[in-house]
């Protein structure tokens, strides 16, 4: 038996077991930063695209995101992607299980990332069929050309843990699926304000911060899929970068509106992760801090912009957190990484953008239309867990229905 | 320095970790799903099982699971388990810490189960007495049949990380307990109409079971207590079989209750763990869907099979999802699984619920005469957390003590 | 590629990632076991002191802890630690950034120990500057001490995990820091009454302990920083101690306030752990129950005393369990550890606490003089949460402001 690759599957496994408690993450902070009366929708949301997610990756996506060397799209494997290894059960270098279940949490992240942009007034359904769309074929195409050997791989684009492929591809569908949806009600009143709508439960949210943290180190790590002598460093770079991001978001929102935000800053700790992801790995620890710190800036700004100027009601932030920060990400990979190019991150960058935004454009419209993605106003008064589920989250509490 | 002895090691311990981290996903899910006024003696009792199930396992359960080939229990080690190692400390090839370690947390979570079934209304010292017996010998005894070498593991009983040996062996407990103790207050109303009662904290629930999945692969994927090639495929037959058995139990309880019912996605989430559980190592990545969807049905059925038919009370259904779940993997690992037979499988679980059944009930029954199972009917009322403990788990909320 | 050292690297990193994960398990435990008015402005401060600690444990704490084997103080690596490497990136027997990123986990450790002591009362800024200085310069130096080459470890002083490396600094921090600040408003009352102030969220509080409990393996069996045949040991006696003391804390509250108490057993099981991370590695199962007996004793009458004659408020507490039993585990370990010295364990110690206290006692008394340690009254009754943040924790319920 050959140790070398025994510990790259040791070292990839608890990558991908790190990974996959990102859904726990996702799912705290997307119901302790919604409201008491959606929240086990939303729990069932996150729970739900993790399932449908993972099984409909494993029978379509993984086949077109790795299927050949095709510049656009994998061709093989489909409803069969174990027939992709070769004679030993092997494919990219690891035993082609260990290599599926990997990329499978990858998936299941990239799509748990729109629940929250959507929430407290998407249609359970419809979300369903989002979850199979985005597994099934709008992730796995950049996927391919990221990672699959497709065209942006082909070119020289460095997206080492995912910044673009997962977080910005989430984060593209989300702001396309949150405008077609339309602000929940009473978010942008006629007179031009606009209200806050806090979260009912901060200690969730903030516990999925934690978590969602504790589970990058898996995410970054993980993605050398090999034990490797630098793991320290991408740890660092890691835990730097979300650092620098959070302590700046914490002193702009001070300076801003006076007070330190707290909801701002969980936002400020994902950013700065998002944005180190994609060059986790070609960073130094002092470039890490600076894209850390700028990224913390840039979240602010730009959950303000989408919220204010563009009106766009994205209940958590995941727009600005994983479509901003993630392509800023990648781009910045462009200007520090070692041996990456500035135009063909860009360029590459902007590419998954216009794929992603017209595929989940296209998804969206088509449930739209087809089962519609509200909830009526009705549902949307009363809350998503009594109306779509029967029940409520905290049964022996009463609750707010609509602050 | 043996790599391949340090990389099993590695992983074995990795494995372990997980395992332990069950008991938070168990705590939360019971907690989640019971009332408010009892959730602080829930937690103790998830606390303290995990507590005297490692001091008695290590003191007496370890021995009569593992000290010697005897067919029907173990011999040797009693008070020293140290002892039952080779002059390198080796015992089962791992250095025998890692070995008593391992096998520690597996019994832990087979203690823990039983908690959810007899919750609000179990009296705190009989639940620690219970804790004791079933780590000392209910469950020592059926995992030496399995896997310490008696007669089920001669005869080639295939249970790879435990449906039967942990999760059926806690289910059957459960049940025998909870029959003995009766229902909760209010629960079977004289007019033979059944009241549902409502878990007080969906998110809580929805975070264990996230925990649980996660720590799930640890479970599984860490039973080869050695760094092999095949982890992934057991970490894709686990994580299959889980999504299909979700996927499945939403789909019955939207066409059963016509919405989709969160609580009982939970359970069917746990359903596919538990059945995928006994054979993740022997069965391809579709019979691990099929066995998932079956498991997504049945935990629905026998569920309310115990609820409705039998009028055993179990608050979170853990003898549905545990006990009917565990048996079922244990069977279809018979029907899959390579070189598994059917008969072994299934008159090797039905020897286990017979033992685990008559001792248990022993047990319960036991310590039902001299300290007596149940708290007093103004204790149930007012909650055990008050009575028993002398607190409140909300002390800054107010919230309904008897819905 | 040396396999051994990947090993190494695989285990350390693993160590790390879960004591990182401490850092919810504080966060729950602490915000748990507070008021719901101040939950926002704890979890926040769990947040900052990892972000601040990270960055100046980077920048100037590890330097000052590992730079150079004088006897008081490292001197070099001043704002480029990565220049400690030798010419192969390697530092202590590993890459370097390996090394650094395990011990920064640690120094946040040891840095949000004291949040929970000082809660409910310290002002948001002054906490960040704490922060900042126990990071850059309290906790390295000890830390020097016993784990960079300094004079205790030069004498063979044994902290194996940090019982008093990490834990006992951030509890003596703690009593300096809560004596300065003063007890919560209304828990001293005029007439000699000492109201008990519950906590407001019991399962996040267990919760949390659950975490730590699970994290706790990373601790102490990741601080071999190498794969080795004694893992397996390591986490046993680490889980022996754990339940031992929370089953006496248990039996020793049942019988003084008649009652199992809770949140008190979860300082028990803290007790223990911290209790055998000094000596994990060199005694035995049999005596890490008896660490972990006398610790689950002690911490009661410690949290008593500290309580009711020092009379400062620590409101979870931290001074008791990681101050109280972190100085004691580090003595026992003179006792029972193989080849310690429990005078030179004993001396140590003291030579720690004086070093900390006079540190802590300097740097709590210039940031009171200057900014100011605690809020306002009217902030005091309001809630931090209002007053500091703008917002509530939970809003979407009503909760009682002052219980």
């Amino acid at each position: 038996m050959d140790a070398k690759l025994l510990m790259n599957i040791i070292w990839t496994m608890l990558g991908a077991f790190l990974v996959f408690f990102m859904q726990a993450g996702f799912a705290m902070v997307e119901t302790g930063f919604t409201r008491a009366k959606n929240s086990g929708n939303i729990l069932m949301k996150n729970m739900m695209d993790l399932v449908i997610g993972s099984i409909f990756f494993f029978l379509i996506g993984f086949a077109l995101m790795f299927g050949s060397d095709n510049a656009v799209i994998g061709t093989k494997g489909l409803f069969n992607i174990n027939a992709l290894a070769d004679e030993n059960g092997m494919f990219n270098e690891l035993p082609i299980g260990v290599f599926i279940f990997f990329h499978t949490v990858f998936c299941a992240t990239s799509a748990t990332i729109v629940s929250g942009a959507m929430a407290e007034r998407t249609k359970f359904i419809s979300y369903l069929l989002y979850s199979g769309a985005i597994s099934m074929f709008i992730y796995p195409v950049t996927g391919h050309w990221i990672w699959g050997g497709g065209f942006l791989s082909q070119l020289g684009y460095h997206d080492f843990a995912g910044s673009c492929a997962v977080h910005m591809v989430g984060g593209v569908c989300a702001i396309i699926g949150a405008s077609i949806l339309g602000p929940r009600r009473g978010k942008y009143r006629k007179d031009g304000k606009i209200k806050a709508i806090p979260g009912h439960n901060l200690p969730l949210g903030v516990l999925g911060v934690f978590i969602l943290w504790f589970a990058w180190f898996g995410f970054n790590c993980g993605s050398t899929t090999a034990a490797t002598t630098n793991l320290g460093d991408i740890a660092m770079t890691t835990n730097l970068a979300a650092c620098a991001s959070t302590l700046v978001t914490l002193i702009v929102t001070w300076v801003r509106y006076g007070k330190p935000d707290i909801s701002m800053t969980c936002n400020g700790a994902l950013a700065g992760l998002v944005a180190i992801t994609a060059g986790a790995d070609v960073v130094s620890d002092y470039e890490a801090l600076i894209i850390g710190a700028v990224a913390g800036i840039l979240v602010v700004f730009a959950i303000e912009f989408i919220d204010r100027i563009l009106k766009v009601d994205d209940p958590v932030g995941a727009v600005g957190v994983h479509g901003v920060c993630g392509a800023f990400g990648a781009v910045m990979t462009g200007v520090f990484g070692e041996g990456c190019s500035f135009i063909v991150q860009l360029l590459g960058t902007f590419a998954v953008i216009a794929y992603v935004a017209v595929a989940a454009f296209i998804v969206f419209t088509i449930i739209n239309k087809i089962v519609g993605l509200r909830v009526s106003e009705d549902e949307e008064i009363d809350g998503l867990d009594v109306m779509e589920h029967g029940c409520s989250a905290y049964s022996n509490f009463n609750f707010h229905n609509d602050k």
